[in-house]
């Protein structure tokens, strides 16, 4: 396997991704449960790969290059396979995402027009330590008929080869070289070279890792970098609901891209809301920096400029009073990252100004930023979460793995008849249905 | 105007493209109508402008610097400006592509999600020769809510500064900078560098220059490149039908980009169908290169490799025999340009076998591969053509100008409600409806 050039990987994959594209729901889906069934069938066999590269870490950790949290995630740990193979069950209990018709349309007598979902064709994935993120990342694109090219972190290479290798043995019905394994820092570069060969970049990692390969690669790149998310206050807040959702913002699980960072608050009532959010963030450890006028209520270190546009990812928050709702929103176009914000108001008007002003991928009317995330979305299997405008926004399902064919089914016509001065016109209607082998003569 | 940085251009059109977004159907559409009536009133100095682009165009066609088809382009009449006006009034008659609600979603009571088109922000767009390009990218961008900067070649630089100060006076009503003219070549590699403000860039032009655009910028290209367009005439197809098809794709416009420019024959029609087409091509002066198969059935020069992969967008057609369907995808797989390919044939299962092993935007079945077109396709104002699979994927509509945001209405939820031992479950339940201020509570 290590001695195929990445070139080579990337062409196998292409070949693959055709052919894949042609199976089945069913086939996918089965595919799928053997890949689950293999990781249930191998735990010692992955659990002793994974203590090659725990050790390794350690002795890293030690030397201190890396940290215990790096250390953590590398781990994985009987019941961690348990929730692996779990997870893609549920990547297989999805609804097939390929071969819907988006548009049905009658562009004439016997001539009609088919929009369907096919997948994109090959994916370069890139991805730091978590083992678990190879076997979902190949979950989903197998699901989405698409090949994919896989690098890991180094940190992870004997828990990645052993999964990749149990993958392959398990899509043995899949066409060969779906999947591709690449373990060289080097080969990246050469990945994100082929913008001729891969459809799609996606990037895990941290907000510096994502821009990274942003910057270097001119293929599409599906990834998530910044999220610097406000809850702004409004004058017109239930001032209780806006403890409740600021709290839960920052608190439930800091250390995501949907945490708020920065609470802006309305100079109406700032002096009531900031006490009842200082004494519920007293008790959960928040530390909170903010603007003159609100520490002139409550007691708080000093913000600079840099806490405006920070992603703590921490119990830290910035804390901001405006004197209006445009002073909010102006903020937030300014210094945000495009990712969630929410106001918490009685005003639906005002909230509509507020949603509409914004250019974020979410915008939320009295509700936690938390609530941006694909699970909690509805969108079943989460791909990831794009900070891109392009494609796929915010919290992205398996539709952001797929594109579209335009299938033309006629009964030989030319465009001759369409043209000139007895041009015949089209018809263009829309119709219910969709595009099977022979559906003209169907209908 | 020409004092003004293009960084400052750009930003300015950021600032504007929050507020244009922001813009009724009936403002953005009266604003197309004034566009419209300008043009209409200022005929004289559009012309007069207009000759002295021709006039410069034309000294350097005497040096040969120029060719007559740039000239040609270049020139405006009064008729061509009429068609022109038609064309703004017909994109103020399209349907709005924003505000449409695609997902409406209960992921719990009172806990609604809304998922709404909207504009995508920034569009960088760089055009060659024609003014009426200026015109249309313009009216697009501003139809579907988008601020613009507009790129146009040198050689229509008179034309292109009065047509845009008639845009500019047009559309007072509009947010201020909405549309923005650079002029120098060098700031188009500024425009290209600002992958932070610009959020899609539309090249027009040959595929030389898109594939340049596409290969120094990191902002997201939507651009057509080469059309290597194929028919493949199956074993069982109608051949009078494929006569007919594969004239009309290659001589109904062989300029275009959905020219048929490669026709491949399954051997055992080849010996009836070759003298067929041969002698239709004849009269309208198609020239045909053939591999040694279809020399031995219709004499006609040798096609070298080259031919394979080229799109002549002209009177010359490549021509080469098959033995399988198989034999068919493969070429087109390894030769094609992933734009538009059809088969002929009567038989639904091996068309569906070649449509479905094909990895191009359009696969037509008994259809000439000059319907793959935004108009003929019935989707409207035509934004352009799209190699690219990403968002946009072959003849692309107004909503290929635009992007989604997630409306989250809520009653104060918090995720903590949702999470843990005892978590609250999600509904998530798609329903009919879209998103207004308050809609929460209307429901």
């Amino acid at each position: 396997m290590t001695e195929k050039s990445t070139e080579a990987k990337v062409e196998e994959a292409q070949t693959a991704a055709l052919r894949i594209a042609g199976l089945s729901d069913e086939a996918r889906a089965d595919a799928l449960e053997s890949i689950a069934d293999a990781i249930d069938a191998n735990r010692e066999e992955i659990l002793a790969a994974n203590e090659k590269d725990v050790a390794e870490a350690e002795q890293l950790l030690e030397a201190g290059e890396y940290t215990q949290a790096l250390v953590d995630r590398l781990e994985l740990s009987p019941s961690k396979l348990e929730s692996i193979a779990e997870m893609v069950r549920s990547v297989a209990d999805q609804e097939d995402p390929l071969g819907k018709t988006q548009t049905a349309r009658e562009l004439d007598e016997d001539l009609e027009l088919y929009k369907n979902t096919v997948p994109i064709g090959v994916v370069g994935t890139i991805f730091e330590s978590r083992p678990d993120a190879l076997v979902q990342i190949a979950a989903l694109c197998l699901r989405s008929g698409n090949a994919v090219i896989l690098k890991g972190g180094s940190e992870a290479s004997h828990s990645n080869r052993v999964l990749f290798e149990l993958i392959e043995e398990a899509t043995a019905d899949v066409p060969d070289g779906w999947a591709q394994l690449i373990e060289a820092r080097a080969d990246v570069d050469t990945v994100l070279e082929m913008d001729d060969s891969i459809d799609l970049v996606m990037p895990r990692g941290s907000s510096e890792f994502v821009s990274y390969i942003q910057d270097n690669t001119s293929i599409p790149v599906l990834g998530h970098t910044e999220g610097v998310c406000h809850v702004y206050v409004d004058a017109d807040a239930d001032l209780s609901m806006a403890t409740d959702i600021a709290y839960d913002a920052k608190v439930q699980y800091p250390a995501v891209c949907n945490a708020v960072e920065t609470l802006l608050v309305h100079e109406d009532v700032a002096e009531e809301f900031l006490p009842m959010i200082a004494e519920r963030y007293e008790d959960a450890g928040v530390e909170m920096r903010g603007d003159e006028a609100s520490r002139a209520i409550v007691p708080m270190e000093e913000a600079s400029d840099a806490d405006w546009e920070t992603e703590y990812g921490d119990l830290v928050v910035a804390v901001r009073v405006v004197e209006s709702l445009r002073e909010a929103t102006g903020h937030i176009t300014a210094h945000g990252s495009k990712h969630t914000d929410s106001i918490v108001t009685d005003d639906s008007d005002r909230a509509a100004r507020f949603m509409r002003s914004l250019d974020s991928a979410s915008v939320f009317h009295n509700a936690s930023t938390r609530f941006a995330d694909g699970y909690r979305y509805g969108l079943g299997a989460e791909v990831g979460i794009s900070t891109g405008k392009i494609h796929a926004r915010g919290p992205v399902g398996l539709e952001g793995l797929t594109t579209y064919q335009y299938y033309l089914e006629g009964d030989g016509q030319i465009v001759g008849t369409y043209a000139g001065a007895d041009a015949k016109p089209f018809v263009h209607e829309d119709f219910d249905g969709s595009w099977t082998p022979g559906s003209l003569s169907d209908r």
